[in-house]
């Protein structure tokens, strides 16, 4: 839709630009597809598969010893008034995208409204923004990616978007699209109404599952189709892959619905092993999600600080904002890295990566070590590449998990943004101690008569203005200096003293400049 | 050097600014520094560093409880006629590219030589190239990179650079550098003479280690001082880090010199931590690099093939070229990834990354890996973020993996393009199966009478062309087509058949075009 991929028949080519059609299955794997053909009714018993030829009505029967499933998945669209207008969309299949560029490139589309700040209505508000449409994201829960991302993570993501001219609401809910003519004119939320040409039901997906349902098959409880790690239904003779399956979480060894193609991917070389005699098995996914908003890179993995106490963990976290490589090298660029550890035996459950720099990079290693049951202390031990075009010294993901190391060991207590925040808000007595220089203090700062400045070179020399009974929270920009500040208060003798948590790269709120 | 990095002091300063020199060191962080004063003796018993002023003469004695030397590396210097003219330079500490830098813009050099192929020579010659300097290096050994590459990955590289203007020479051995009017003028080889303005000396760099030899400290085989976990030396209050220590490998359990400044970095972290009452531990290295060489990136951790064998390791390889990213996406570019697995129990034992793509991700992915120890099985198993601006469905590492898989269930007998060399050039009688389309055939293909090309797409219906009595060797652009014709062939009963691991895009030697 975004005009990147030029024709949709590119996405079935190989790399060398054979067409995945009919004929090449037929010719060059021996496999017959039958297109234009539904499959309605799975006999476990007789062993077939009823299916109808949607031309000609014909029906027939198409015996099996083992069947796969791959009937993937749907958007999900909630009863909405309006829903049916022309000019509102899904996106699912290729030919969803095909239809809505068609409706932008007929000029047709000035103002877009994409119902869901999740997954793919973040990746569909890049490639309308691209074709200059006015996009509004509505989504109901407090902030955008509410599954992928932790509110801190979303906060620094949704200033991105709306830096690039996007309109974010969030905590409200549509409540139906309007038309004129039978064309979609104006989306009505419990916030009010706002105009738009286009609209985008960008909800979820959902699997596909009535024909396996209808068979007697069991499906788990996020909805997808119950299979063990050899693929295989509840009935052995079956399997299943795809996006209709519930794959097994690694890290919570729940059973989840997290469609991919790189998963369907795995799935089917394991499907393809098995039903010809092997035994290969898929372990699970660990929720690993990377997209695209304009700029930024956005990438996550495992839980989120949320899920995992939801799930019950006692967890600690850090947020290391800084460059993606040497931070004097011309290319480098920013990342916030959020990464999310269980308190009691260190383990990592977690981390989001968002920014211009690369996010990807950080997110595969992090899968990587994750799925070895990595601890914050084998982070810093990796023996990452290092060259100043490609990383810095100590990667971005080895200071996030020396940070949490140093809260561990007692040597770094801190408050989040949303703490800090909170006490201000309830007017509580205490000292806010931002230790940049006085020209980062000028360009962007927190707006609050309990903020100080004393930047941290100068802080030895200035203990003396810093009162012993009151509690000090200290900031910077990043943490690094703020960490640092912290160790020389208590080494001092300053008894309550914290750091804020990624400081001020990390303030979702407003801050003031000049 | 190359004129990225524009003022040295940016290589000093913190990201935000704030040079780290003498003072920075006394405000910031209370510690005293002591330039232009040498280390000339430590005194164990006594307790104390003798050093000396270098302006004054004036010598002192400072006390320690606990040391820590941080002595760093050298360029190795081997005796050489004319080592000394004008114009031959060192590259180690940030004044030699200064000094380099001066001479190239002051208009003196339009040829150089750089002596070495090894990593310190690669990256001084893309800069010198990028200053129009034309280029030729010298290698005493058969490839560029012989500690870091395997044969066919530093072919694959030497071509890139080949493509770029340099000059290649090895298995050559420098015998003198020759000048008048004492500035070097040309570079005599055993293989002839060649003019030059300017000569880098980049044999390698060795640890200084005098001071702590002097000492009565031990040195490991690999000539860094031995140090244990702790980072303690042979005295246990004299702790070492950075480009003087041996550090352990991980993957083969013994001393290794690898000087890079992510290790020197986390080594400051390990003794900071234990000088000041800690019990921080070193696990050790992959011998993980990685540089840029103009478009392309190098990248390689572990053991080469050839260091594996010479280990005695039962070796298993792979060579997986391909895109980077989804093969449609515009900004795919390629890799040639080689993997290095343990026969026996699949084990990773390392690989080499090169190429215009993403080299340092996959290279930081496989370290990871490495470092829990991970086989081949487990690979294809990680749940890497995917989306097609950042990666393939099924990531290069995990088709690498898959392959030696593939391997190792006898599914996919192979041959390396060496070995294929070999048979042809000892006139063996054989079929090599080019499965290509021949379009890519006319572009470039291995010119042998024993080539023969059936595209796979034909391969079914063109069976009965091939001898069932004889060997045949199937290859395509990467393998994918050439391990699919395998398993047509060896489904339809022929009985000798391999593929050439990596195929043309592996190919070390001259095709022809057209």
């Amino acid at each position: 839709m975004q005009g990147i991929i030029h024709d949709d028949r590119e996405l079935r080519a190989t790399a060398t630009g054979a067409v995945r059609d009919e004929e090449f299955f037929r010719e060059a794997k021996d496999v017959r597809v039958l297109t234009r053909t539904e499959a309605r009714r799975i006999d476990r018993r007789g062993r077939f598969v009823e299916v109808v030829n949607l031309d000609t009505g014909e029906e027939r029967r198409i015996a099996y010893d083992k069947l796969v499933l791959a009937t993937g998945g749907s958007p999900v669209v909630p009863p909405m008034p309006g829903a049916d207008l022309k000019g509102v969309f899904r996106l699912y299949h290729p030919a969803d995208a095909v239809a809505m560029r068609k409706a932008i490139e007929a000029g047709e589309v000035r103002r877009a409204t994409v119902i869901g700040g999740g997954l793919i209505g973040m990746e569909a508000t890049e490639a309308l923004a691209e074709h200059g449409v006015v996009v509004t994201i509505v989504e109901m829960l407090d902030q955008i990616l509410p599954s992928l991302l932790d509110f801190e993570t979303a906060a620094y993501l949704r200033k991105h978007l709306v830096a690039k001219g996007v309109t974010i609401l969030t905590g409200t809910r549509v409540l139906r699209i309007e038309g004129e003519e039978g064309r979609v004119r104006r989306v009505v939320a419990e916030e009010g109404a706002h105009d738009a040409d286009l609209v985008l039901m960008a909800i979820g997906v959902r699997p596909n599952t009535k024909l396996a349902r209808e068979a007697g098959l069991e499906v788990g409880r996020s909805g997808g189709l119950r299979v063990n790690k050899y693929l295989q239904t509840s009935d052995p003779d079956i399997y299943a892959g795809g996006d209709c399956v519930e794959n097994h979480h690694v890290v919570t060894g729940e059973g989840c619905f997290v469609p991919l193609g790189s998963t369907a991917n795995k799935h089917g070389r394991v499907i393809g092993d098995n039903v010809t005699g092997g035994r290969a098995r898929f372990p699970g996914v660990l929720g690993t999600t990377i997209f695209k908003a304009f700029d930024a890179n956005v990438g996550r993995v495992g839980l989120t600080e949320r899920q995992a106490r939801e799930r019950g963990h006692a967890v600690i976290t850090a947020i290391a904002p800084g460059p993606d490589r040497a931070h004097y090298y011309p290319t480098a660029q920013f990342l916030f890295v959020k990464l999310v550890a269980d308190a009691s035996d260190g383990r990592i459950l977690g981390a989001q990566v968002v920014g211009p720099g690369d996010a990807d990079k950080r997110i595969d290693v992090l899968a990587t070590a994750i799925h070895f049951g990595a601890t914050v202390d084998d982070l810093p031990d990796l023996d990452l590449s290092y060259a100043p075009p490609y990383s810095s010294a100590i990667d971005p993901v080895a200071t996030a998990a020396n940070i949490i190391r140093n809260k561990r060991e007692g040597l770094a207590p801190s408050l989040t943004p949303m703490e800090v925040k909170a006490k201000l808000d309830r007017g509580e007595d205490f000292i806010l101690l931002d230790v940049r220089t006085p020209g980062e203090y000028e360009a962007a700062r927190i707006d609050d008569p309990r903020v100080r400045l004393i930047p941290v070179g100068k802080l030895r020399a200035r203990l003396p203005e810093l009162p012993r009974d009151k509690e000090i929270v200290v900031l910077c920009q990043v943490s690094l200096r703020g960490y640092e500040a912290l160790r020389i208060l208590a080494g001092a003798g300053f008894r309550d003293v914290k750091f804020m948590d990624g400081s001020l790269a990390a303030w979702p709120y407003p801050v003031v400049c000049g």
